[in-house]
């Protein structure tokens, strides 16, 4: 238990730097890889460059050739590098303390030269029941897009192996679309993990009914917090990516404005399953408030029962037992047996009663 | 109760292929029949003609003449066909995958030449409790409709007929009106769907009070689930509908703009009865709740009452059971039908107090 | 019980012709006048006429003239004379549907020549506590208005008997102000029955707490689901008034403007007192649940504390009942007062004890 | 009880004429003053007039003098002193109706000439726990406030004394001001009231946790009332103010906008802090509910801890109380003295158990 | 207890002076410093001058120069520094009557030469488990920013530094740079503040399940409390930003823009996360209910099992006690060892049932 709360609880904490001027690049969060490493990717239709470099002034040759460079840097905690980068591309001091600042709320920001865009990438954690969050960073202009992510991660993967084969449209469409097979992948990832916690949901609910115990209650609880996080990751996302598609800025071609749209369809089927999944657990802890009850009930309603049969008993037993001198019943040779016989008669009319209210 | 669940959580499954380049058309989904059955109809006021083809090309000679063409194509597992049809009327990739991709949001595009619309069609399943849903995906150009179902169903059939006998406006009228009455064959499904809940909730409603079970309870969370899907299903054809009768695309003409107005309204009120129905099932709960523990009182009260009678009784047949040498009452002749007495006068004073505070 | 959710549902109930083509008028509803009844009042400032004809057609002569004319029917089932209405003043199909297809969600639709509007009147059943809705239609044009009843009702004779009576400035003003004062009469009617729901709810509230019953459950069960239905009709009605208050239609005249504002005004006054009452029922329902479980409660702990009292002392009687050879107590000549004085003395002291705790 | 709910009812009567004309002027509501009091002050920067008057005619004199004239008339039930009224400064008779017309809804209308307000002021009752609502109405032109109470009230006092005084901007500014200065009284007001109610949930708060009766929970359900009550008075008031300040009237010179902003942000902070009470009174139900279950599980666990206990050592004497003839511990000496040893030991080993397991 | 409740409270008290006319200056609200203390600091990008000065009139010496002049002024009880100031400057009344009266919620006024920007800076009170609100006041013009504070605070200390110190940008910006970095300052605090909170909610959610006490109660409801404190002071304060970044006003330079735009994320940050302590404190509620009753639960079935299982022995040896002349068993030799035998069966059964039944 310890541990899990624990867990969900980093989660939500906010990471702040308090007192600095505004403008100070200081990486806030957790140090997740030891050495930060950079990958660039350089194509055009016909030609394609894949290198992973030690120093980042190596791929600023890049930067005004027609081709379009990808650069992904895994890992926060090196400013100096997001320093020189964010010095060369021009980017404003304040976007690349949000890039360093993990925690930050999904947002989009148009500078005209470039655009900015923080999103939160879900996935599972240790085991699979546990759901973490990471920021991911994109700053695309018209020939670049540049990636930062908090640790290495496989999920843009399969975009650079579309790239190696010239697979899809990537090849023959600029950074906006790089920028915008990003986005999509992340967006993507969400329905693996929802589609997790629909099976954990799934599975758990059968539990709820037959066997409800106060580990069933913590679990609810684990989802109703799982919920309000990924809610919290996804909802922002919505107005970024129809920021993106509103289409106000020229580094976004029209023909890249359809898989925006269908990116944002994604996002609000995301958004609508996590109300939906939200709505089930709700539902969820009245049926298991309910199960526990009735079981309580029933297990009462016997136990009461059997006292009650029993009480008028032993008072009879009891009367039996009084020493009076004068008690005609104890000198009858049937007295015995007829006390027996009347307790059982009054055994069998109260089982009757009870069963004719339907309470046994 | 575990195939409820079970057939409850499937409605909600995701399908999402990941790592796909977008653009990609695969069949996501349950294959729900063996082979696709293509069927087109051409009309306009004066001719007619109706066909079950083999191949998919059969019907393209009718693109370019003025008649109205509506094409039905049942079963989406074939994408080649999807992909031929996609081809020779210029759909676009992304429209493509999601029309073999189950499981959208419904939604409308507009393409200018053609205009998309994705639908969830709602019917039983296997039994008249269960309800499921089918992806419909409506693509209407000039003078062509294209209709994609996941499986062959009854429910566009009256159109046919009205086609065949020229009854109503629909042969007088173009694609448009068409697609309107497609769309509105649809919506009228639901309020069949909807007349059924409500029987449920009705007959229901009855044994809630008369006999609480703990099924009681899991019909209640069966409703309660199905109010979700079915709301999760018809709250974004509002905004469908609302697209198309805005009337900003030059395919839809103006005497068509009633008839969306009408079925726009249609949707209002089946949006409106699933609320009302929500509001009832939630109310249902309370009920539910207080009916169980109202019985439980009841029971409890009455079994409590019966041993607090007895108690006191067992106490004083306990006193003379007591074995001391002097006790005077022990001996007196009387002593007998003297502590019965004072036993049936306990009693008498105790059913009376109850009775007096209306606990019996 | 049976018969008040009977007539609950039966308000909610969808009554929906499926599979024919739009536009086709068909009575769908409850048949609730054997004849139609057909009244018309044709009036201006000087003249008044006002008859009940048999043939619709008789009616048709006024139309042309600079006069108003008030068309009312009662009874929708004999669409034949609806058909022919329609076809005399120009109505859409669609319309005439919605007339006599009972059960619409209120609404206005400006056809430029003239203007539709459905209400939902309501008003009080068979008993007073059940409360019963009524579709109520109007077209008005020009010079004419033509009002639509399910049965003959007594809410419009007010509204009569001042055109009778050249009463206010009905004869002086046109067609929209006659329709104004339509609306009115059934927005009024409103207050009516709201009224009489405020009363019920008054007197059941001293119910609740002196003496929760079953019963008072299912009053705020009803109450509350009556609290639905209301809601369900008038709400709509604000945006069908600001639909016409805005003005846009050259039917409306200026000065019926500020008519239309009084009459949103009390609309909004309707919804907002049955906001106020869904609030207070649902408060409601938490006082009765702590009324009954208090009750309750009491019933448990007086029962329980006579128990507890009773159990130490059986047991002490139940020690001097143990038949051991060697009990010097019993021996004692005052052996027996002095168990008795002990089991007072337990009493006592637990009588003391409770008291303390606050427990008798 | 009795009374209380009464009253609470009475605040929320509908007051609603039926059947009559629209524009009809006749009271309703409460008549609370025995006769109409008419008073009237005329201000400029130099001179200064106040008098009591019996007939409204003598104030008209003032109409087209450049001086501001406030008339204030406490009492609505002679409808012909504001007919008379109406009439001369050419009010039109339906806003007469509404000013007659008790129980409107906070509301503004501008008819160019003159602006028509309509405000509830809220104040306590015979006793400091009840809260009673007035309607208040108010008409300015460009040189004339007149104002409309049900009772004589001394709120608007300060404003008179400040007038006399030449206190402030009043005898600066013109009527515009002078109207404000009445609204600002009237929603000022609001302030005491609801300070008193804060006080009352802070005492109440307290005795909620140490004491929770029956009472207590009357007393939420009153608070809860009351906050129900106190919204709908104010909620409309908002729209009100803000319909005054867009300034869109030229009766409404310049800088009076700052000072009705001013107001404006009284009436968001009164809503506001409603709002918050609302908040705290529902978690007080909570804290109620969980209070009494509380205290009841205390006293239901001890009790039956002692019945628990004494059950075991009653069997233990009943086994020694059987008659067999062959009972060895019977015959021992000692057999006495440890049966009263091994129930002992029962107890400390059952009061050791419940102790260990947090019980007792 | 008694305190903590107090001191809740005192947080939500309204300060109203009534009856006085608008833009009388009194000080309304707690006396938190002895005197009034004022400070100035007079920068450009050159120079630096800070001085604590005794009379108010020193400061006015650099209204017209080109450097930046911040004023900052602790205590507001010696109204007459205010009244000076606000002459000089050319402060409307109604705000210096804002300034002075605390309790204001936070707003935004835009004067065109000044803007007015009133904020609430929450801190920790004596101890670390309460939160207590203080109003802060800025006023900006071209070259001057005043603020004023209800105590010396150290949250502006950090800025005053960097001034000093010539770091960042502050030097080189102007007064809006500076009110930005004011305003940052605040909303930076409460990250400071929820961090806590959060803390004191992980710590307190392994309590709740461990070990709920009445005391877990009181703090749920003082978490809940602190969370519609904190939400009341920060919702208004989002509008305040965006006014600011909307950037109408001239005295705001278009680069100062993105760093609003970043404060206003802040603020949204903030929101969520006091919404996310929201959702996760109401499921506390549910968690606390929860446990409380499986726990009584626990206690009430173990104790009744006990009752239940000696009940039929005591029952049994009620049988054996009776008095019966004729009773064979009693003179079996082995008739005590039978019937204890029989005594031991009964338990096992029972025990084996209950078991069975997972009641044990």
């Amino acid at each position: 238990m310890d541990l899990l709360t624990r867990k969900t609880f980093k989660r939500f904490k906010l990471h702040k730097k308090v007192g600095l001027p505004p403008g100070t690049i200081v990486h806030v969060g957790e140090k997740k890889v030891e050495t930060t490493r950079i990958t660039f990717i350089d194509y055009d239709e016909k030609d394609f460059q894949e290198k992973e470099i030690e120093k980042i002034e190596d791929s600023f040759v890049f930067k005004d050739k027609p081709t379009t460079t990808w650069i992904n840097i895994d890992g926060l905690h090196e400013v100096k590098i997001i320093e020189k980068l964010g010095a060369y591309f021009g980017i404003h001091p304040l976007i690349l303390e949000d890039i360093v600042h993990t925690g930050q709320r999904p947002k989009i920001e148009d500078f005209g030269d470039y655009i900015f865009i923080v999103l939160r990438m879900i996935s599972h954690g240790d085991t699979k029941d546990e759901i973490v969050g990471e920021q991911i960073s994109l700053i695309f202009g018209r020939n670049y897009v540049i990636s930062f992510q908090e640790r290495e991660g496989d999920v843009f993967n399969p975009i650079r192996e579309r790239i190696r084969n010239a697979k899809g449209r990537v090849r023959k469409a600029g950074a906006d679309y790089l920028a915008y097979l990003l986005v999509d992948a992340i967006v993507d990832n969400y329905f693996v993990i929802l589609e997790n916690v629909g099976e954990q949901i799934e599975s758990f609910e059968e539990e709820l009914v037959s066997n409800p115990t106060p580990e069933t209650l913590h679990m609810i609880h684990k989802l109703k917090s799982d919920m309000i996080f990924l809610r919290k990751s996804v909802w922002p996302l919505r107005e970024v990516i129809n920021g993106l598609e509103r289409g106000e800025s020229h580094l976004i071609k029209k023909p890249t404005g359809i898989y925006l749209r269908d990116v944002y369809d994604h996002t609000v089927q995301v958004i609508e399953t996590i109300e939906t999944f939200r709505d089930m657990v709700s539902g969820m802890l009245d049926i298991y408030l309910s199960s526990v009850s009735n079981r309580m009930n029933e297990v009462m309603k016997v136990l009461t029962i059997i006292a009650t049969i029993f009480i008028p008993l032993t008072f009879l037993a009891g009367i039996y037992g009084m020493n009076f001198k004068f008690m005609p019943e104890l000198e009858w040779p049937l007295g015995y047996p007829l006390a027996l016989g009347v307790m059982l008669l009054v055994v069998a009319v109260m089982v009757f009663y009870f069963r004719h209210k339907r309470w046994l």
